[in-house]
């Protein structure tokens, strides 16, 4: 595809930063990055040889395509003040959660670039591997996106709002709670002196293991053992964590119910 | 060490039968396998090159080292009939939340060998990285159980019983929990009829995004974002699902709670 579309990040959190760098890597031309905080859309722009802004007055309109990785708040406020006059370009979002609608009205093409992964700026991920979900108002404009896409990625897929919002709630499930468990065992090897790192083995095989067996099949643990003996030790231990406690109840009595 | 130590495994569950499977492929010895199940006794005992019963009053009495894979009642329970007899041999257990106590009054030689992962018998894991944690009721039996425990994982370390309970419990959290919300994914993934496997990058990238950052540091989602926009949409996709609605909120809740 032609790398020299001229493209703007609006937004440099952890999603904006990630896909940014993979874009700036695959030689893009990403020629400005807008982010309310000075700091973070100065910080950006060092790494993807952009100039960058934290005014939206001073938001090019000289651009072919603008990325959105906002919050769903900011980004359905900004909408209008972002398009005004920019209304030529092509304009995606990158939110889960947000139907492709938004941008009726606002925008003559528009579309939806959803990389489905957990971003953090101090972790470059492999994109090579991140599934990508794309919508767009026209076959035109789609036909871009997965040119784009493509070159970052070896799974892109088409998934329409309804599918997108069902896959974003999914992940928040696989990644989001689960990362919440592991917080949850941080928190209590803290307490007993313990480091994380012996956990690792333990959630490496966990995630591997439901490369090859369904969740529903691969449970194990006292919960789905009926192992009452354990579970009245936990609770036990659990005691003055009132919190997890709540968490081990509900999580554990699910489990059993999910087996019915 | 020598390899001719006569062992019997006394269950043959997931972690029998993986942890008799990594012993015979280092050539261990293993003479009989006994399972209250006829048919798993036999089926493990076939691989593992053992003799097989279902009948207490068959075990051999001609053992050095018997490992127990029960769930804890049933260890609780058979104790006083497995040793009478087998007493000058050395038993061990391999379950977290069970302290080594057990078997004081019941055997001469006992500890604890505790293979810390997920195991099921449809897959083999790989022994080598499994963390496993010893006890035992003297220098002479550790040094055989950390002997045996070397040839199989480059991860052995000694842990008392209030450790090892607290391991059993955040690994509860880590595995059987983080697996749990991985079938909550897959339950709503087919509603929307979607194939599980476009959840595996993001689950493979949360596990690993732990070996770098801590859990704590790596959470990402709406809910640590306080993005209240995506989580009342996400409550409304969940109203005909209150169980994982209930889950949602609490791990939501906590995930916020936790950041303060």
């Amino acid at each position: 595809m032609e790398k020299d579309v001229r493209i703007v990040m609006v937004g440099a959190g952890n999603l904006g930063t990630c896909l940014a760098k993979a874009l700036y890597k695959e030689r893009f031309n990403i020629v400005q990055v807008y982010s309310r905080t000075p700091e973070s859309a100065r910080c950006l722009a060092m790494q993807v040889g952009a100039s960058y802004t934290h005014s939206l007055s001073e938001l090019t309109s000289e651009a072919d395509l603008y990325i959105t990785a906002l919050k769903d708040d900011a980004l359905l406020q900004l909408i209008p003040h972002l398009t005004r006059g920019r209304e030529e370009a092509l304009w995606v979002h990158t939110a889960g959660s947000v139907p492709m609608s938004v941008w009726d009205g606002y925008a003559g093409r528009y579309g939806v670039f959803y990389p489905m992964q957990t971003f953090s700026k101090a972790r470059e991920p492999d994109f090579d591997q991140i599934p990508v979900f794309l919508e767009a108002d026209s076959e035109e404009s789609l036909a871009l996106l997965h040119e784009m896409a493509g070159t970052l990625s070896r799974k892109v897929y088409h998934a329409n709002s309804e599918q997108r919002q069902s896959l974003h709630l999914a992940a928040v499930f696989t990644c989001n709670f689960a990362n919440h468990t592991y917080a949850l065992a941080e928190r209590l090897l803290a307490k007993y002196r313990l480091p994380f790192d012996v956990m690792l083995p333990l959630i490496d095989e966990t995630a591997q293991k439901v490369h090859t067996i369904l969740p529903g099949d691969a449970q194990t643990g006292p919960a789905i053992r009926g192992d009452e003996g354990v579970m009245a030790k936990h609770r036990r231990m659990l005691a003055d964590e009132p919190r997890m406690l709540e968490i081990y109840e509900m999580m554990s009595k699910n489990i059993q119910n999910m087996k019915k």
